[in-house]
């Protein structure tokens, strides 16, 4: 129909919900401390099983932190280490092991990924990048995890400066609106939308990053109330623009340059002709 | 620990394998018709129940399509539509009964996303980019829709010219490496991965998306069977890089510009104060 679902071959990508959930986590290795941070991030529960001698230092310190993980010091030890688990990450070398858990996974429908065992994964992971609120994936569908690693690169040089820090003064600004103009559906709903948009676009991240509990009352206050979007000076105060705005100074740097080489190249030449 | 494992509040982003899957929509609107496409790019059978007066027309495009999807005009009835079902999204403005469908997935443990109710969802969508097998994916989670989208175009902008394309061919080169020196794990995988990223970083993505099946066969041949990373032009050609490198001449213009004017101004005063 459209030119995405013609070209098909690609995955779901999902941002899932750990919170107050139980992650299993079989293996301790370089592997397994990847996926144990981030479960944490997304605030799981988080039980890992693995031979003492097999874990890596990394995980050690998880293990050893102030974290919401049981540690077992032994093997898999079949179906009864799956009660009560809401998703599987193995990472283990025992290929054989490997296939049996995910057999049972399956059979007990828990979302399970084999690490280097496409075959044997409900989801795999991607390049991910992380600021705040803020979070990024980039899958290559398996393709090539070496040009998602350099285009996520790209990607962290483009970011705007602060993102992450605009999107949570944002999510701020959101819900004392809510709080002031409560509501679902109809027409408010529509009006704080509307709103919530008009004041990101014209704001720049920079501006929205800082503001605070003061700013957003008074940004509601001037704008909210009567229906329109002071500019960020007014509300937030002057920030250093030129300072701030890297990619225009990159651009005007050297432009000046230059301009400058041209007049002194100029005036060299003409002055050498002129005597 | 890090950085990141201190700030959670996150959600675990993945990549869902859809494959040979059964995927239920419950509507057939807007967001419904959103979910069918984003389903579709995965690959997955899909079962879309709707009363027809409901259907928005892109849903009806689908419908009709060439897609492996399964139409009932007809609301949902109850349990035994949950049979044989690997995930379900549901976006119905029936609040009551979309709880009932997320009761009823969670009972069968049948990941489930209830669109607009965030309580009543395993996961949550963000805003997405695809080139080929290139997925991006941007969550602010749940903060600021805008702003992702926002972040969105500036990721599509910064992107390198034909990713897509790139990651194709290059996930072509490693399979055809794969055939000529096949093998998993020990000395032939290690020296399999370092040469994969010894082209990858030598290579621009824009020389890597010109290689075809006869470049690939050269580049093996030059390349991998003499232990080396060929220059792009001696493999697939000379391209015309000024004209694809696009972000260079986005400064180098202005530069040329800027100097040719310095170059004016002081021809134009020390001309002046000659006379």
């Amino acid at each position: 129909m459209t030119a995405e679902s013609s070209n098909p071959g690609g995955s779901l990508l999902l941002a899932w919900q750990l919170k107050n959930k139980h992650v299993l986590i079989i293996g301790g290795g370089e592997v397994a401390s990847g996926r144990i941070e981030s479960v944490l991030i997304a605030n799981a529960r988080i039980t890992i099983i693995c031979p003492s001698q097999g874990l890596h230092s990394i995980t050690k310190r998880f293990i050893n932190g102030s974290h919401p993980i049981t540690y077992h010091d032994r093997v898999f030890d079949g179906a009864e280490d799956l009660d009560d688990v809401d998703m599987v990450l193995t990472a283990i070398d025992d290929v054989a092991q490997s296939r049996i858990i995910y057999s049972l996974c399956r059979d007990l429908k828990i979302p399970v990924n084999v690490a280097d065992i496409p075959d044997s994964c409900d989801f795999y992971f991607g390049s991910q990048i992380r600021d705040g609120p803020l979070q990024i994936m980039i899958s290559t569908n398996g393709q090539s995890p070496k040009l998602a690693n350099i285009i996520k690169k790209k990607i962290q040089k483009s970011l705007p400066n602060r993102a992450g820090e605009a999107i949570r003064k944002v999510g701020d600004l959101r819900s004392k609106l809510k709080d002031r103009a409560p509501g679902v559906g109809g027409e408010v709903s529509k009006r704080r939308m509307k709103w919530m948009v008009d004041v990101c676009t014209s704001w720049e991240m920079d501006d929205l990053a800082l503001l605070n509990e003061e700013t957003i009352k008074r940004l509601l206050d001037d704008g909210w109330e009567t229906n329109s979007v002071p500019p960020p000076d007014d509300v937030v105060g002057r920030r250093n623009r030129t300072f701030d705005a890297a990619p225009t100074s990159i651009h005007v740097f050297p432009c000046m340059v230059a301009f400058i080489a041209g007049a002194a190249c100029a005036g060299v030449l003409l002055f050498s002709r002129h005597r």
